[in-house]
């Protein structure tokens, strides 16, 4: 496998955090949101068992925010959604598939509702904003539409709640999964949410005041020297044991949240109005022709750079491997695949060619662990 | 100037030619349209001499059509451009900026008319599909939308049109600039435009049928020999000398297209129906209180990864720089700066502080050849 490096310009732009993590040696970056998203700190083996057992932080700030407000706002959010909001509360996260009028998959964000009339979409890798915006001035709502500067970083791990104690209190401690709300530090309020990319647990920081977020940031490094805290970001491995589904790698537009699995955030029962209701339904009753499921493969090393056909015995495409890496833990690689219908179920046998040889592997269940 | 990898994955997927652009030396990405654009093949200078000089072939697949087909796509297409497009004709390609309500920018593509219902955005790095989409969907408009199978290889340089005229024959030196035509290969009918993101003359080919277009691709090479081809990608220091703006560098959604010096795009005197209009004649009479202009740099290296705040001999910030690079030619470092008013003048002196030195420099015009 080739490496490449990454061409820097204002286009990909830096966070906050960059010039912190370039001495504290991140060494390859993805692009999410028109942003440098650090990809690797050199072993992502090491830093997957140092996630497991410790405690990171993770500039993320590239999980960018879409802030609707206004009397229109909940309206338009709800338009974006299958997921029912009605009966959202403020100070919660919730995760919502953002689909199309085809129920094509747009994005896969964790919406916050600040109040009734003021919502932050925090999205994964595509221009919600500009959906949105067409939406809005489509509709004629009443709404301001912005990308607020907001720029994450997330303390994951087990011992998050231990560091984000030290420096928090207790209070910290009984915020409860997906609820957010504010803390002082260094003369500012951070919403702090207990989310992350990770099922290793922890917390998202929502820094709006950059001086005072960047010194909660090395305050975090210096005081959590003892719990053995290092710079990371979101690990291919965990994510994958864990089933974190990525839009863009798991799922995209030619995606319907049927077959991604998104069964409990689809609410066409609901009086909600929302964009795709009625092809939702159509699906509904027809049945799916695709699902995604987990996937093993009996070889110890992979890498994925787009789709990789999974077939049968006899060659035939039964497949789509979207993700993959070796998974310490399984002692094979696993992988998230896009499986056609007949082949979908647990321990169907399947084959890959990976770089010229054929590998033999299994469909299973997300998640992994 | 550190050097960091890029972590390669389906969400930011190749093109047709990835593979082949591995063998042929690429040695640096950028991520653009969600896609692996090439950005060097070991000395972007030597690639620059060798541009202008020779012929080129660049994938340039991430280049990505928002296609927008039906009764109401004239009418949609025209929603999104302050440019009057009234007249326009079959066959022809229009730069066309994109703006919203408030006249910021959103994209810079170039528009192809395959025929009055049926348009072509040849698209800048942002998701054009879904504000398309929410415009659609809230106005409904009887449209079609899709992201087409396309994926464009350019042929740039001055013996790009001896290079074609060996494969096409004198029909396709008699294309005009921003004209396109159909022409016959490896069994397959190619859109092919004279156009191009230097300023060193050639073509774009938009392959719809992948083999036939690889066979082209190849066939290219093989017949080129003579000509001295050679693999390539848009060349950062050509492209700055020649005034070509890159939008996510020098322009973003915080600029209007007066401020970037489109106004021979900006038709507000027109019948046509498109948002921001009004913004723009209020901007018009109001006049605009920062512009893109080139500056130049005494110094002979730079690497710009973000903004950079250019002041006067008092520290008071001037402009920002969003685009650099040494220049051959000039034998110093030009640029693609914002300027401020008062502040935008030919010859304006001004400082910039790269790596701890401040280093001087001027305002100029743009282009610089």
């Amino acid at each position: 496998m080739k490496s490449f490096l990454i061409a820097k310009s204002r286009r990909l732009r830096g966070t906050p955090y960059t010039s912190r993590i370039e001495k504290q040696g991140v060494t390859a970056y993805t692009i999410y949101n028109h942003m440098l998203l650090p990809a690797a700190f050199g072993s992502i083996e090491n830093s997957y068992h140092h996630l497991k057992k410790h405690v990171q932080i993770w500039d993320v700030a590239a999980e960018r925010q879409v802030e609707i407000s206004g009397k229109d706002s909940a309206k338009l959010v709800q338009l974006m959604t299958c997921r029912d909001l009605s009966k959202s509360k403020n100070g919660r996260c919730y995760y919502c598939p953002i689909i199309d009028d085809n129920a094509g998959l747009i994005n896969d964000p964790v919406v916050l509702r600040l109040n009734e009339n003021k919502w932050w979409i925090s999205i994964a890798d595509t221009d919600v904003i500009l959906f949105a915006k067409g939406l809005a001035i489509g509709n004629n709502f009443d709404v301001e539409i912005i990308e607020p500067e907001v720029d994450i970083f997330a303390v994951q791990g087990p011992k998050s709640f231990k560091l984000m104690e030290k420096v928090f209190g207790e209070k910290i401690t009984k915020l409860k999964f997906f609820g957010f709300d504010y803390f002082d530090f260094g003369g500012a309020k951070h919403l702090i949410a207990q989310s992350g990319w990770s099922k290793q647990g922890g917390y998202e920081i929502y820094v709006e005041n950059t001086e005072a977020g960047l010194k909660l940031y090395d305050h975090l490094f210096e005081i959590g020297k003892e719990l053995n805290v290092k710079s990371g970001c979101p690990n291919l491995i965990e994510r994958i044991e864990s089933g974190l589904l990525s839009h863009g790698n798991d799922m995209d537009n030619g995606d319907n949240p049927y077959e991604c699995g998104f069964d409990k955030y689809i609410n066409i029962d609901s009086d909600v109005n929302f964009l795709g209701k009625e092809k939702l339904k159509e699906i509904k009753s027809q049945g799916i022709k695709k699902k995604l499921m987990g996937v093993t493969l009996d070889i110890d090393n992979i890498s994925i750079t787009g789709s990789l056909d999974l077939t049968d015995q006899d060659s035939n495409i039964i497949g789509e491997l979207r993700s993959a890496c070796y998974s310490p833990h399984f002692k094979k690689v696993i992988g998230i695949a896009m499986m056609k219908k007949s082949y979908w179920d647990i321990d169907q046998d399947l084959k890959a060619k990976i770089n010229g040889d054929i590998c033999s592997g299994k469909v299973c269940d997300l998640p992994f662990i």
